[in-house]
Formats: C-alpha cells, structure tokens, sequence
C-alpha cells in the first residue's frame, strides 16, 4: 500500500486476502494488475473461482451483460478508472453494489495536461508547424491571438474538469466551465450552471473540450444542434467518453468549417476500425483514449481501501452516486 | 494608443510626430508596422530621411554593423521584442543611447503555452501518437509518469521564466528555476541561483526549457559540458536565443541518446537552412522562430510610450541595462 489506511483492519479484513474476481470484456485485467495485489487482495479470473457465491468485490471495465449472474453476493464493483458508465449499464449488475471510481489526482494532472496541450496544439496551429518541418518550410507566418483574447469552454466541472480548467486558466486563457451544479470558484473561470448551461458555454468558446461523465443525459450531446451553436471555426478537444459524440454530426460540421480542427481521445468503437475516416483527416489529430491514465497502483489500492470500507460498515469515499451515473 | 499615458504630453511631444528610424537587416519594420504609427510618431526607412541629424529614435531588429553611423543623435534605440542582443552587439550603437525592449504580459503568455506544450510533447511522447494517426496504428503501450515525478527545469526566471514556470507548475510538474539573483517565490517552483545554478538545475531536470537572455555570458551555455550533466535522456526545449547552443555538441548528444529528444523554436542561422540536420531528425520537433510574438500594436504603444518618458526627463520603463545586456 503506498498510503496509510485511515481505518484499523476489522477482525474481516485480517483474515484476507479477499478475493476479487475480473469482469472485463476488452481487457484482461488479472494480468495487467497482476503482482499488484498482495496478501491482502488476490485477483482471479471469472473460471477460476470455485465458489462464486463467496466472491463480494470484482474488479470490472466494460463487463459482459451476464458477468455478474455467477457473482450473486457482489457487493462492490469497482471501476479501474475515473468512468463507470460500463458497469452501471451492465444489466447483471447487483442492485445493492456499491460502485467505486478511480478518484486520482496524478490522473487528473495527466488529463489536465492532456487538454492544455490540446489547446495550445489548436491555438498556435502547431500541426502546420509539424507538417512544414516534415517539407522543410520555414513559414513565419501565422500569428497566434493573445490567449486572453481566446475563451476555452470546458464541458463538465469535477475532479478532471476543475483540473482542466485550473490548467489552461494558468496559461492565460479565459475559461468557462460547464457545471451541472455550480462548484468551487477560480481565478480566470467563469462557471456556468443549470439548465442550458452546455449550450451557452459551447457558444462563446474558441476552443471547447468535454469531460463531461457519461450519463443518459449526456449521451450523443456533442450533436449537429451543439455545433451549431459554436462559434465559426472553433476547435473541438474530445478527452469524455466516446459516446458523447455523435460522429456522423462530427464529421459533417468538420466539413463545414463550422469546427474548424479537432483533438480526440475517445471513439465510439475502439480500438478505432482502421476504415474510420478520422484517421486521415486533415485538421484531426487524434490518440488512442490515452488522455489520462490512472497508475495501477493507485488502483489497486483505492480497491483495498473501498473494502477496508465497506468492512467498516462505511460507504467508501470512491462510491459513486448509482442514480446520478457519476 | 491602446492604453492612458501617465504623463501629459510635453511641448515637445506636442510637436510631434517623431520621426523613427526603422534599422534592420532582416526584416522591412516599416512594413511589418506600417499604418500602426499615428500623428504621434512616423517610422521611415533610412533611404527616406533627408536630415539624419534630426532623427533620436530607431525602431530595430538585428540592425546593420553601421546603420547608426548617420544617425549619430539617436537617444532611443527601441527593439521590437524581448531580446536587445542584435542592438546591444551593433558597434554603431551610440553610447548614450537608451536602449529598450518589449515588455508584454500577451508575449509572456505566449512563451508559457509554447514552453507547456513542448514539455507535455515530450512528456506524454506526443510526436508518437502523430506518426501512429498517419500509419492508422493504435498504440497504447506508453505508460507517462505522474507529472509529479518529472522535474522540469527551467533557465532563466525574468518575465518570461516567471511565465513558464507558473504553467509548467500548474500542469503538476515540479519546476526548478535557474534565476541569476534569486527572484519572486511561486507555488510549485524552487529558485536556484547564484554561480552554478544553470548547471545544478540542468542536473535535475527531466525536460529542460532555456529561457535565458543572450549575453556573453550565457552565449554557447548549452554545450557538451551542460549536455553532459543532464540526466540521461532528458528532453531539451530550446525557446532562448540560437546563440545559446552549440549545435554540433547537441546533435551529438541527441544521437548518443544523453539527450532524448528535443523541442527547437531558434537556431544560429534563420531562416534554417534547407539542408540543416535538425529538419529531419526524427527526435526534433521544431517550429520557426515562433515561441511567441508580441503584439505590432503593443510594440508601437511601448515605443510612443518610451519616447515620452524620454521627452519628459525619465528613464523609459522598457529601458534595459546595457552593461547586464537585458
């Protein structure tokens, strides 16, 4: 464990190690947090355990629609990292699980950076400057605004979107934050709350990143009727969920000048099929969902924490809220 | 004018406009800040002026070995950027002569969006993700550090130290100044300085930015010496002056791997020539002299301004110290 625990092991806790069983469709989780675990927490694959019944914590992303129905007595479902859309869309998911995230702060620093980044790769027009290199032009001429004259929109206003915000403030930017319900102020953000709130930040933005969680409510928000309302020639910095983003409607305001360049992270299907026009394009850059990472380590031990927790009979600080999906 | 000048215009002012003479051999200034001069000032081109001896203000960048010999009554030599090095290096300069710089929070800005972006190029490998879009190849393999777990070192602590060092540090990388005589505290940033601070900084530091000025005593500062105090495979974002670095030691450096890649916005020679080794390098990225730019109409104010202050018995606040050389 890298950190102090806040609790006294309970008589439960000391007779691990608990076992935790991987529900992963696309990735294979027991290997890629393997030799993470330790005496406290063993990780096993669904096939290898024998009394499934006994199993009360899974390690999960993406999980299969019926990954639960042999794990009845699940009573924590922990995400490996900052989104749990997958699991709470899981059908066989226990009505009575607690479902944790990955609340990181390293990890928000990556996903900050990633954004500043991108912000900056749009301003300052820096893939003509890798595009002249690789034809050995020396063109001087572009001449970038003063950052202050660029309003960044940021769609979403919790652990990473403060972080976001916090970020490209600091680089002089005027910031406008999508929050669903207000949040904690900073110099040079300006936070934009309630209903609507999405739509007046996306039309006053230069440059609009999301990192809104994915929610019914948000799903395919990022559609023909929200572009229309960006400014001509915006840049868009797509570091949510893929399902945001309702790509045939991308694609066609990208054509349309109406964006005018894009940074994307997420897809609606990954890894991205190789015929996907957003490889090619011109005025996309794009990365294979690595805008953040979180450190297995972290992982592995907020989930001996969140048992430590729910051992305590205390709902654990990871917890998310089942209903609001976040 | 942009701004309220804190002086009442003297006599003298009043009877403006003041001719200035535009001194450079790189660039036509009357072009580039042509139609920016008011009733209060007129830039001519040194062809242009019919009474040399009446003429006390130049506009310059990199002006002629003898451009001042027919204007022995300059008072004013104003550069139109940061840097003074080309004015201060003119043995034509008269010795009285004040000599001022562009001091301007919109640059400054500026410099710390390039210097952050380049960090962050280097940090989270960016330049791979770019080559694997243009083969469609969808990569995750590349695991970056905590930004926490990156020192970044940052040469030079003046206005434009300041900037970078504030950005850098809000993106989660510890930064470590290298300031000649101390300087202003910030958050997240530990001042070196004294004799040995380039060295002990460049030590430590993960990803270097050199922001220094160009004087004599930081010509060819970075050099095999420097290089080789670095940690292995340490990123190098070069945004001084071209005269700071050595070139061959550094391309011996990158290729022997002590210097892992590279991020390059000037050069001894600009435009870079056609057949220069760095346009190619699949470890260098770079960009044509455009870390940041200042504003025409801020250069013309402070210029207005300067003169001004001048008229009115003053030391003109953009005046640099000719014997320091910034």
């Amino acid at each position: 464990m890298n950190a102090p625990l806040p609790l006294q092991p309970t008589p439960e806790a000391a007779a691990r190690p608990a076992t935790v069983v991987c529900l992963s469709v696309p990735f294979d989780l027991k290997k890629i947090f393997g030799g993470l675990d330790d005496a406290r927490l063993v990780l096993r694959d669904p096939e290898e355990i024998e009394r499934p019944e006994d199993v009360t914590a899974a390690l999960c992303w993406n999980p299969a629609d019926d990954a639960f129905d042999r794990f009845p007595n699940i009573r924590l479902a922990a995400s490996i990292a900052a989104g749990v859309d997958g699991i709470l869309a899981c059908p066989s998911l226990p009505a009575g699980a607690v479902v944790t995230r990955v609340r990181d702060d390293a990890q928000a620093d990556l996903m900050a950076g990633y954004a500043a980044f991108a912000v900056l790769w749009h301003h300052r027009r820096m893939g003509d400057y890798v595009a002249n290199q690789a034809a050995r032009k020396w063109v001087r001429s572009f001449r970038p605004a003063a950052p202050a004259a660029v309003p960044v929109g940021v769609l979403g206003y919790g652990l990473m979107g403060r972080a976001v915000a916090r970020a490209v403030a600091a680089l002089g930017f005027p910031v406008i934050a999508a929050a669903r319900s207000g949040g904690e102020a900073m110099p040079g953000v300006e936070i934009v709350s309630g209903p609507g709130a999405i739509e007046t930040v996306a039309a006053r933005a230069k440059i609009l990143v999301n990192v809104l969680p994915l929610t019914a409510e948000t799903r395919d928000v990022l559609n023909a009727d929200l572009f229309a309302k960006m400014p001509e020639g915006a840049a868009l910095v797509q570091i949510g969920r893929g399902e945001h983003m309702v790509e045939d409607d991308f694609l066609a305001a990208l054509d349309a000048g109406r964006i005018g360049s894009a940074t994307l992270d997420v897809f609606r299907q990954e890894p991205l099929p190789e015929n996907h026009p957003f490889w090619t394009h011109p005025r996309i850059m794009m990365t294979p969902h690595k805008a953040s990472d979180t450190s297995r380590e972290e992982t592995i031990r907020q989930l001996g924490l969140a048992l430590d927790q729910l051992e305590a009979g205390l709902r654990p600080d990871a917890a998310v809220d089942r209903e609001a999906g976040y």
